[in-house]
């Protein structure tokens, strides 16, 4: 597979968009990184290593109803077998909780700062981060 | 220098206890990655690139009587040369805007990932984002 970090950074928010447990869980990284595995989801604490990070996705995903992601400002830099991918994920969510059932649509920006990991071939997500913006006095 | 990537962690955050600029410009990587440089305060979007990274850190400072940081749960991974490290940071603040000038201290729970490189012997931090812990049904 030739797929870079930028690549692999589409599929992790693809994977997320589709609600596919086993396609996210082959995006984070396995074996001797999986212990490393971080996520800090937007205003959750720190969940560390894989098991732990992928049931959050597990639980997360039953649920979002829909989510759709728009990615803006990304930023790749490589370096060696690591890269650091950061964007901006706006993003258009359906959730039955805040819905009351009525379908509303939410929108909201997060930025995000994700790590991946070359290993056998592959670039795979080591670290995500994602913080709510909150307004600041340099918001643009 | 002997000095790990947990020692330059520590540097960052007593950096900024000591509210000073010229130390907190140190602990930031220079010259080939300063263009990768890139920093997320709690609740701001991303800041890229060492000009404007330092430029919040002046205002930051410059908005900051007092701040003390207790770093809890923290973890480093190293990978060659660069290093994850995470950390949650337990804040004790006293802003005058905030305070009306009062003097009140408030306290606050940031989660943190840093991300160093090496660089001439030495570790740098080339991503911090920090972001707010807002509550959420697996907080502990």
């Amino acid at each position: 597979m030739a797929d870079g970090p930028q690549e692999a950074n589409a599929e992790y928010y693809a994977a997320f968009e589709a609600g596919d447990l086993d396609r996210m869980g082959d995006v984070w990284a396995d074996g001797a990184f999986a212990d490393g595995v971080s996520c800090v989801h937007p205003g959750w604490p720190m969940l560390r290593g894989r098991d732990e990070v992928l049931r959050s996705w597990a639980l997360i995903m039953a649920n979002t109803t829909y989510i759709q992601f728009v990615l803006t400002d990304t930023t790749c830099d490589v370096y060696g077998d690591h890269a650091i991918v950061t964007c901006k994920e706006n993003t258009l969510t359906a959730d039955e909780e805040d819905s009351g059932g009525t379908g509303f649509l939410a929108g909201g920006s997060i930025v995000a700062t994700n790590v991946f990991v070359r290993t056998d071939g592959r670039w795979r997500l080591l670290v995500h981060h994602g913080s709510p913006i909150l307004g600041t006095p340099e918001d643009e």
